[in-house]
């Protein structure tokens, strides 16, 4: 297991046999991504995609907050132009913010659910990456910030397109995006951002017995064919209409369906034992 | 009118002249979807939907609960194999998959607005189901799990692409798939699952003044064409870009504002009598 | 700034060098859309669009209310067919749709943020319009109404396509399209069309101090580049998947990184002073 | 097997085991679509369809030509409008419409693939009929017509859109279909309409030896999972994107490459004795 | 009529009631395009599209050849920065391709068939011209040349998107685009980028009896109902699925079946007189 | 540029400074696909992406012919289930699959134009591999199978979505893939799958002044921003409608027209000198 703790700005320990807990590991830096950070956050789950272990994950940061967002002293936004010409300077800015994007993609595509366990400030590329997560969970004194339009740009590594698809509401994502305003705990739970509040980051994240953690146990309790195609599924019926979506699922299931976890969790539910799943 | 009671699980009565109560009706299984009761609720919103006397349909479950989902004692989940290979199996469950998903499609499809009105249980296909509704109400008692998770799969039939349109938030979505929890009625207001909660089923869908029958016949008494039109533009658009869903609204309305629904409307407006309208 | 002042049911006044306030002005006849108002909606934002001093903009309805809706006894619904055919009458009326269309889809390609400022009643094309705004505040006496149901047809300028991708919640959005029942400004509030309820128009849209005015100064004194850059991607987002979204990014901020308000917004916080941007 | 003998204007006949040829049958009319060859058209391919001893299809007209496309004397393409409203009619051309494209999406639905083999006169429906088949030869006699312009009326049951995709070339299908103007057997190959032009109609598809039958029998002797997978697949790219098109073969053939079908192919190969396939 | 010769770069000549003849008029520059003719050609097309006496069009260039595509020494491809920064110069530099593009947009939203009529040299835009047309005619001399990849940039106002779709073939298309080398005429009819080769201009688009004129006369003689919708329908179905143009389909001739055109058109055939139709 | 001679199974030879030779190296295996070289092809790709100096990318087949496609001795095509479940074993194909279908998307998005040369046979994954390329050249002994009908599955690695989109016409792709025919030169000349049929492999690709090299150093000698944005701006287009396309063409043109590189080509073209164009 020690693919998950060789990283510099990222950790990953797990908490039970099929949960593993990440977390952002720059605590003096605030958890800011830094370009190696940016890296580490698609390398690790890349890896989780891989492992055959892991049917849930909980991300966390470490320290005073989640993430103070985008780490402005180290991240170069406006490539050097080295005597490239204007063109040129934005072909390579492509690479740079596919780069960015491809971090919290790795967890949209990483198969297993992610919850993301958030305290205090979430600050920015903060926000990019909870909106690619599948569960969040806050403590009471969080706060959320579309903080891009204060440093002169629009948000680019998915805050965009994922927060309205998160919250369903167009009001409140123009106006948080448009004025770099924080949203406190109590209107992100409302709004839907975040599923449940919580007193303290020991509440939330804290191991064997906190809420981020005891949702993930209970879904590693589950099936994992069947959660895994529900997080496909859904990924997939967000971008693509309710025919398509459907027509889709017809061919998951098709080969889906196959399988003994049917006929173990029936049986579990008759016995009223708990059903033990392969790994998948 | 006999063509709404001659089906085995399924049962409808006019209310009015112009709104249909559709019951799921096997009250001794919970209204538990076996294949017959999947046949016919495909079937009866087919004949629905050539019906011209239906103006608004209101769906209830007869007995304890509203459905208990899928009826797993008759279902055969795992297509018997019998000497077939693996991907002819697949082929042939495509075509299982694909004729339930077609029964809730039925609704949608429908053209008239189908209103859900739910008391206590509603599990797995349950949920599929009234998501393919238009509006949705609940007894204080009612409650919604997305079960499928506990039967070893990845719901398939409406539920993954229709409650995130529904509901528009995809953190409790999430979080309701993943883990297979029940939510409750105050929740499932909150969340907009469910337009009302009442105190009862009668206030719900008993016959005449409950709040279900109600706006049918409110619904019912507006002129066909604008009704009709609203439902498949609604539909349309949800799946579509707005510009798409623009362009589609003009070549609609270019014919359907051809109508003395209009006329009709207006005079109703200024003589403050009910405007009377041809059926549809 | 006379562009502004030109119009005979449009009117526009600057509240600062960068804040535009645009109102509804017939309002003997409550603002009803007659089809000089619907062009002159198009053309307003048309020429915002292009005027490099507008940072945010704020629409309100002057006199009793926001807007009756469209001025039936001005517009022809029903397209005189003079000797013309059915099919060429429809031709015709797609022309008559599609105008109408393009005025509120002006608002949302105008580029700048578009707060609209409620009060009172909001019927019919009016929650077509404030649909294609980006953030929406209101009166605790106003209410809202899809009102074009009662009319005999089909919302065809935009409510259809855009209320359900604001409030993120189809029930609702069914219940009200269906019904044309009132929503009052709680409810409005609650499900997410509206970001703010105050007391009255005054604090609302009152010049100077009320909350548009002073949200709209608010965005109007971030980066333009991030403000405008932020409205396109949330727009364009809004109708793809989340992949083509990002696509797309990348290649909006490929070039729009390349901006001297990054180091200014850097240098705004370091200093802690305000920052002057140019002109877009 | 009587189940395609049953039908009143087309007929079907077992070639071999797994080939069926389909003849239009109403050679006095010229094999004219009324409303019962609409009718029973999409009813016969949905038989082929559940059809598991069946693996190409093979489609002709009986008589002089191909078709004479739509049989005027007894389509009422204006419905009786009784006095119904505009509305309402076009409410209910709607149905009309639906129902005769519904009879070619059968062929392109039904699975296995669709050979046309074409004489003499194909015009207006018949075009609409074959782009919805798979594969296409014609006699030198033969000629294609989108009649449909000299009716009074745009093309509406496939042409419009399956020509375009079937022959990939824009600037000869508006030719065709604004000017109504045949297009003889050497223009269809050269421009990839058809695959072949042969001689007679004995050539294209009198029994056992020509060369629609030759290929009917050729595809019916590959293994039917890759057969129905390869139209299947090709169906469904033909509408998406390239990365659409291949996220979908992904989840496809994740299970139809669970076959016995490929040990066997690759047996064969190897033993040069052809292949037995399981049905599918 | 003299809306079509109040232009300084283009005009317009009816060669009969309905058909126009639209010439790029700058014979002493090649009718290159410089700000003028790009405004021009929009407002053509834009006049051409609401006049009711005009069916078809032809297009064709005066003096030497058809174009030499943009006139480089008007048009400022880099917009002076005068002090800009980057992003802000890009951000109206959008703007400018936009309003090119919308020219040759507007030959596609007309409504009414366009015919291209070229001969000898088409340049760059000419190209991206002619694509946005529905057939093309051209000369024994005539040749094609996206030029742009010469200029330093890639097409921008239609070439890429509107070509590959016009001759349905994407190895010939990237290389064209490549190596910007030169096609002829007979390449160019072999691959189907035009229709016809003719042996003068004279005979492409001479008054009266050339080609280009006998196809337009064709056109403008058929109902304009059935030939408008034909447009309309294969634009749109260009750019959907099969299915969402059936979709559409169904809605557009809902309405247009309701038209004298069609009795007429079978009276036509019948008394094998010509058919007149109204104006659309 | 040891990058490019590293690999087992493919090798990269520099023919100019800026154009790259790539050839399948299994010269004994007939090229066939295994594993390795599935992989090498992809990784070789993404290496070139990232090198400034290639302009354009010649592919070729080293020994007897271009490739015999997959090498079915060292290709796992059935998982071995060792106590899997068909559900797990499907899950697991989807790997499987996806990462041999990154291989040939690694050459349509390597951003650099890519020109197959192809000389005898190329079987199954090698049309999937050419199709992936931008411009086709083979000799007239060259010939082209869709082979994978006859191993018992449908092609899964980019045929059935790439080859319909080069040669724009359906009905000889899907006589193609249904029978598994061979496709000699001439007819994959005159279908548009390969731009020029040349007498040997060594005018194909012999080096310095065979054809496909002399296309690559053409190509390379262009701007190479016009050139790459002209392969992005038609991957694009290909998979989006025609509106959509010229949407993403203003947003990149916007950053991309301010390059030295078009005063460069202005210049070169006046003094008839050849442009030098900076790296990319």
């Amino acid at each position: 297991m020690s693919a998950y703790t060789n990283f510099e700005t990222v950790k990953g320990e797990f908490i039970t046999d099929n949960v593993l807990h990440v977390q952002l590991n720059r605590p003096k830096k605030l958890n800011a991504f830094n370009p190696t950070q940016v890296k580490e956050v698609r390398e690790i789950f890349q890896v989780i995609r891989e492992d055959r272990n892991i049917r849930a994950v909980v991300v966390s940061g470490s320290g005073r907050m989640f993430t103070a967002g985008l780490d402005l002293s180290e991240n170069g936004l406006v490539i050097m132009d080295s005597g490239m010409d204007l063109a040129r300077a934005a072909f390579h800015r492509r690479r740079h913010i596919e780069d960015f994007q491809a971090a919290f993609t790795a967890i949209e595509q990483c198969d297993k659910p992610v919850i993301a366990a958030v305290h205090n400030g979430c600050f920015g590329a903060g926000v990019d990456m909870i909106t690619a997560c599948d569960i969040r969970y806050a403590t009471k004194d969080s706060f959320f910030c579309v903080k891009e339009v204060d440093v002169g740009l629009a948000a680019d590594v998915g805050t965009l397109q994922r927060l309205p698809k998160v919250i369903g509401n167009n009001s409140l994502v123009r106006e948080l995006c448009f004025t770099g305003r924080n949203m406190y705990a109590e209107e992100a739970l409302q709004c839907g951002l975040i599923n449940k509040v919580l007193g303290s980051q020991e509440e939330v994240v804290g191991e064997y017995n906190s809420e981020a953690i005891k949702t993930a146990k209970l879904i590693a309790s589950k099936s994992p064919v069947a959660v895994v195609g529900t997080k496909n599924l859904l990924n997939y019926s967000r971008d693509h209409s309710v025919a398509e979506g459907l027509e889709y699922t017809v061919t998951w299931n098709a080969a889906m369906l196959s399988t003994e976890d049917i006929p173990r969790s029936v049986e579990a539910f008759v016995t009223k034992k708990p059903a033990v799943y392969s790994k998948l």
